[in-house]
C-alpha cells in the first residue's frame, strides 16, 4: 500500500514512528506491506516510487523542515505533492484549521477526486464540511476514515459503527477534550486556580501557548460535531452547538462541587435534540470521574445499554496507533487480509 | 441470511427479541434479511426453509418449550435439527457447561463441517477447546465469532482485534463477571454481609440458585481464557487458570479497605506471564471501581496506551446484540454490504 502523508507535525510523525515500529507485525498479520512515497510538511516535500526512508526524515525532522532534506523539494505544497506522488491512500495531519477547513478540505478533496482512499486525524474541514466531504467519498468510491479526529486513542467512530454495529446510538456524553480535563483535575486534586493549572498544563506540552481553542471548548465542539454527523446521523457543523469553556470556572465552586460529591468537567452532549458543550458536575464514582488528559464517552444505545469507552486522547503515537488501524481497515476493505 | 438458533433461554430468547426489534434497521443499513429457519430449546425444535414465525415462537416459548409449539417435533435435538434445517450461520447459545462443553462443542463442529458459519454466546467448549474450534473454523473456512462470550455488551473480543487492529495488546485487567461486581458493590455500599447480598442479587435473578460459577471465580476464569487465546494469543485452557472466589471476603475486609480508599473487586488478570482470577484492592475513582453489575476491561496496547471499555456484562437483549453485531459482521464479511 502506497501513502502520501501530508502534514508532519506530532501526529504525522507519530505515524511514521508507528509504521516503522510495526512494520513486521502489519506484514505478518494482515500482509500489509505499506510504503511511504511522499511525505510533505510545511516547508517542503519529498516523494519516491520505490518508498522514501522513513529513518533518514525522523531524524531530518527533529532538526528541520523537509524543504532542506537532501533529496527534498523546497517549498513544495501538499496539494502539489499530489500531483506527483504515486500513491493509493492520502495520510492526512495537516492542522486544524475552524475558519475554513484549509489546507485539509481541499487535499482530502482532490485525493478522492482522484480515486484515493484518506485517512485524517484534523477536525477543522469535518466539523465545518462534514456533508461535503463524505458526498465527495461516496461519488468517488473510496474509504474516508477519520477516527484520530475524534479523542485520539480512545474509540468511538469505529466503535459505534463496527464494534456496536447492530444498536441504534441514542446519545453520546463524554469528555472530548484532554486539555481541559487536566486543568480541571488539577484544580480538583491541588487546589489550584485555574490560571495556575493553565500554566502547569502549558509547562507540560499538555496546552498550547495559545490555549483558546482547548479552554473556549471550541476542540471538544468540532468533536461533538464529528460525532453528531457519523455516528447519530444528524446534519450539522460547527455553528450548530452551543458551547461553553471553562475560563469562568473558579477554584470555590470546585471547592462547592467536592463539598456535595461532584466534580466539574467539561462535558460534551450529542443526541437527537442537544448539540452541546459545557461545564457540568459529574459524581464522583461515575465513569464520567475520569482524570488527567484522558479523554471518555458513554454511548446510548437501544440494544446494549450504555457502553463507556475511556483513552488517552491525544498524543503522538496514541493518535497515530487510529491512523494505523483506519489505514489497515482500508486494506482489508480493499481485498487485503 | 438463514439462521438456524440453538438453545431459547435468555440469551437465545434476547437474539429473536433483537432480530424482531431491528428487522428495518438491518435491512436499510447493511442489506441484511435475516430468516430464522430453525430453532431448538431443549424440549424439540421446528425447521421451516422460508423462515418461522418469531412472534409465535416467543409467545409461546413464555409457557412451554418447543417440544409442544403446534408445528415443532418434540425431542428433536439441536444436533438433530441441524441435519434438517437449512442455513448459512448457526447462532448457538446452549448453556455454559465447563465439564465437555458439550452441547455447545458438537453443535459448533458439526455447522462448521458443513461449512456453516457459527456465532456463540457460550464460553464452556471455547474455554476447554479453544484451539481445536479455531482450527475446524479454519480448516472449513468460515467465520467464527464469540463477543457475546466475554461480558455481554462490554465490547472485547471485536474492540481489540478490529478498534485496535494496529495495536498489539499487552494485558487485559478487568471485571469480567457482573453477579460477584453486584454482590461486593452492595455489600460496599450498604455493609452487607456477603450472605445478605447473595441472597438479594438472587431475589433480583443476578445470581443463580447455585451460585457457585460466579462466586468461585469459574465464570470470570472461563472469559479470562478466551480473552487469553483470542486477543493475547496465549493457547490456554481454563485448567491453566489461577482462581480464588469472593465467598471469603468479610464485610470487616471491605470496610478496612475503604477507610484507606480502596474498594475490594474481583479482578481477572490476562498477559503473557499472568492469567488469574481472584479478589483484588483497587482504588476509589479508578476505571476498576465500576459499580453494580457492570463488567469492565482495561487493555494495555504498545502504541494507544491503555484502553478501557465499560458495559453491561450480562442481561438478555445486551448480550444478544453482541451476537447480532457478529451476524452482521460475517454478512459484512460474506459479501453483504
Amino acid at each position: 500500500m502506497r501513502i502520501c502523508l501530508v502534514g508532519l507535525g506530532a501526529v504525522g510523525q507519530g505515524f511514521l514512528r508507528a509504521v516503522q515500529m510495526k512494520g513486521e507485525y502489519l506484514r505478518e498479520r494482515y500482509g500489509l506491506d505499506i510504503r511511504f512515497t511522499g511525505v510533505a510538511d510545511s516547508s517542503g516535500a519529498l516523494h519516491d516510487p520505490d518508498g522514501l526512508d522513513i529513518r533518514g526524515i525522523l531524524e531530518h525532522k527533529k532538526r528541520a523542515g523537509l524543504g532542506s532534506y537532501p533529496s527534498g523539494y523546497e517549498g513544495m505544497t501538499g496539494d502539489e505533492l499530489l500531483d506527483e506522488a504515486e500513491y493509493d491512500c492520502l495520510v492526512e495531519a495537516t492542522p486544524t484549521n475552524i475558519e475554513d477547513g484549509e489546507p485539509g478540505r481541499s487535499l482530502v478533496l482532490k485525493a478522492m477526486g482522484e480515486g484515493k482512499h484518506v485517512v485524517t486525524s484534523n477536525k477543522g474541514h469535518l466539523a465545518l464540511f462534514y456533508s461535503e466531504l463524505m458526498e465527495a467519498a461516496s461519488e468517488a468510491g473510496v474509504e474516508f476514515m477519520f477516527e484520530a479526529s475524534v479523542g485520539g486513542a480512545m474509540p468511538i467512530i469505529n466503535l459505534a459503527r463496527e464494534t456496536l454495529a447492530s444498536c441504534t446510538i441514542e446519545s453520546v456524553i463524554g469528555i472530548l477534550n484532554g486539555t481541559t480535563n487536566f486543568i480541571l483535575s488539577r484544580m480538583a486534586s491541588e487546589g489550584s486556580s485555574y490560571r495556575q493549572a493553565l500554566i502547569e498544563a502549558q509547562e507540560l506540552g499538555i496546552a498550547e501557548t495559545n490555549p483558546a481553542q482547548d479552554v473556549e471548548g471550541t476542540d471538544a465542539a468540532c468533536k461533538a460535531v464529528i460525532i453528531a454527523n457519523s455516528i447519530l446521523g444528524r446534519p450539522c457543523t460547527l455553528r450548530d452547538v452551543r458551547v461553553e469553556g471553562i475560563t469562568g470556572i473558579t477554584q470555590g465552586a470546585i471547592e462547592l462541587a467536592a463539598q456535595e460529591g461532584y466534580l466539574i468537567k467539561l462535558i460534551a452532549e450529542i443526541s437527537g435534540d442537544r448539540l452541546e458543550v459545557g461545564p457540568r458536575l459529574v459524581r464522583m464514582g461515575s465513569p464520567y470521574a475520569v482524570d488527567g488528559t484522558l479523554n471518555m464517552a458513554t454511548l446510548r444505545t437501544d440494544l446494549a445499554g450504555e457502553v463507556t469507552a475511556v483513552g488517552r486522547g491525544a498524543g503522538s503515537l496514541e493518535t497515530a496507533s487510529a491512523m494505523l488501524t483506519d489505514t489497515i481497515t482500508i486494506w482489508r476493505k480493499s481485498g487485503g487480509r
